[in-house]
């Protein structure tokens, strides 16, 4: 089922028609959108509206807005970020440069709004509504983020709320405008928004967890990228709060190195995550929030073909590589 | 009337409630609101709603909406165009950093898209796709003044075509949303649409002589600026156009200088742009570029008090020194 809405929004996506010119405005965005991706958000809010019995097609255009939306954050992250690579290939202000990164980046977030308000005419207000909202709150999440890089005493509550907002609640709002778009009661909509919010928070610690643990081959990107960039990750706020005086020292010791042997440091500070637990622990609290969403959604009385779509796509989430 | 106006959009402006945290979000949107400006776009929405015989609350958050999204673009166009001060103050960038002003810009923005979406739900769509629209050609317009930068072979038209679509639609949508906020017909509203343009490419190149011929006391920033960085303004372009050998000769020697005396430079390039009477000749096109849209405004028999309204604020632009 999954596989079939991952189809759909691909076949919508290509039928998309930017225009070509100007060029340095354009090609960043084909560029972009051609990166791929696992497509998660769209596939989330066709989930929605399927759980309400409502037919996908009725949220095709938002599902495409939310994916563009997406894209559109990861653009201009990967300037604030200086990134030089995403899915293994230059990133757009990398390729060009940074200007053309921000107004290609400004024009791909316009375009999601556009697909966003084609929502039908009576649930158009509500829509938009969820929508700018979880865009303020995307952005809220981003600067948290960058706050984060030079403060000290960070708790790991600080750190859920920012990737609640970087990245839980955009999962929320897709299957919340899904519902929405399937004509679900406001009441509704926002008890899935909640648990799109569990599954996020899931999916993103899980992240955390592949970045320091994930095979190599599989992840797609280098393997230890937080470790190496000091990142205030679950793992390493847990790992301070956890470890005892020479596990602290040492970890202290890797994390204020200005030079190091990278393989080495991504070694040590991983021994140290393992002798203290935290991937067990980590795993616990991934599972925790997959099985209260689930519950939670059992809770609703939705639509069986819905629920099992959701099922099907928690499980594609647990077990995933990259 | 355009001072009530401008009063009520001010008072508006206000009561806005900003977010307080993160502060290094939503604090250089306030200080960038506060900057101030003429608000001449939500003027214009206004404007538009009273010529069909509208009620200015109905238009009052696409007006403000319109207003913020115009910050916005130049927020994001002072990080493009590296530019250190706006209305003599120090821009986002320099103030704060360039992260900061993309992101403060990218929350604005969603800002400013939340005020549109309060248009009342009969226009409601109408409205977002002529907003959206614009911000397209807004973002399109600016690419193509980046591009000009390293263009030679510059020709009248494209510039013409720039100032379109990076000055002069917005202030055609304005004056098209306003009516469409007052219910009028989308043909009222697209020849609306239509005069403003007439009244944006004026208001644009009327900024061109400014900036070159401005009085230093009264213009609030640098006289010259645009010859000094060798702008390619339609007072550059038609000076090559129409200059002799030995003006062309002289002219491109002070365009491609390293080094030189700013006031010198200024002096000795408006000195030709006087010599070929471009002062005179700007101003004629300017004034057909006015009297165009009020007779188009003429033939649409709207409301007294709306023509009243822009032909008060045409005048005002007409005469204005900064």
């Amino acid at each position: 089922m999954i596989k079939e809405l991952q189809q759909y929004i691909f076949t919508e996506l290509e039928k998309l028609h930017l225009p070509s010119s100007p060029s340095n405005l354009y090609e960043p965005i084909g560029y972009t959108i051609a990166l791929g991706g696992k497509r998660l958000r769209p596939v989330l809010v066709l989930l929605g509206c399927e759980l309400v019995g409502g037919k996908k097609e009725d949220a095709i255009y938002p599902a495409l807005g939310i994916e563009l939306f997406h894209n559109f954050t990861l653009l201009h992250d990967d300037i604030m970020d200086n990134a030089p690579l995403r899915r293994n290939k230059p990133t757009v202000h990398a390729k060009w440069n940074a200007n053309i990164a921000i107004l290609s980046g400004d024009v791909l977030f316009t375009i999601a709004s556009q697909q966003i308000a084609k929502a039908a005419a009576p649930v158009l207000a509500e829509v938009l509504s969820v929508y700018f909202k979880v865009a303020v709150d995307v952005c809220e999440g981003q600067q948290l983020d960058m706050d984060f890089e030079s403060l000290d005493n960070l708790e790991i509550p600080d750190y859920i709320e920012m990737i609640r907002l970087k990245t839980a609640v955009l999962l929320g709002a897709s299957l919340q405008i899904g519902a929405l778009c399937g004509n679900a009661s406001k009441e509704i909509a926002e008890q899935l928004y909640e648990i799109g919010v569990e599954l996020g928070l899931a999916f993103q610690l899980q992240d955390d967890l592949l970045d320091a643990f994930g095979n190599e081959e599989t992840f797609g990107k280098q393997v230890g990228g937080d470790i190496i960039s000091n990142k205030k990750t679950w793992l390493k706020l847990r790992a301070l709060e956890k470890a005892n005086a020479s596990q602290k020292q040492e970890l202290i010791k890797w994390y204020s190195l200005k030079e190091f042997d990278a393989p080495e440091k991504v070694n040590a500070v991983k021994q140290i995550f393992t002798d203290l637990d935290l991937p067990n622990e980590a795993n616990n609290l991934i599972r925790r929030y997959y099985t209260s969403a689930l519950n939670k959604l059992e809770d609703l009385h939705l639509t069986e073909s819905g629920k099992t779509g959701i099922l099907e796509f928690t499980e594609s989430l647990k077990t995933r590589v990259n």
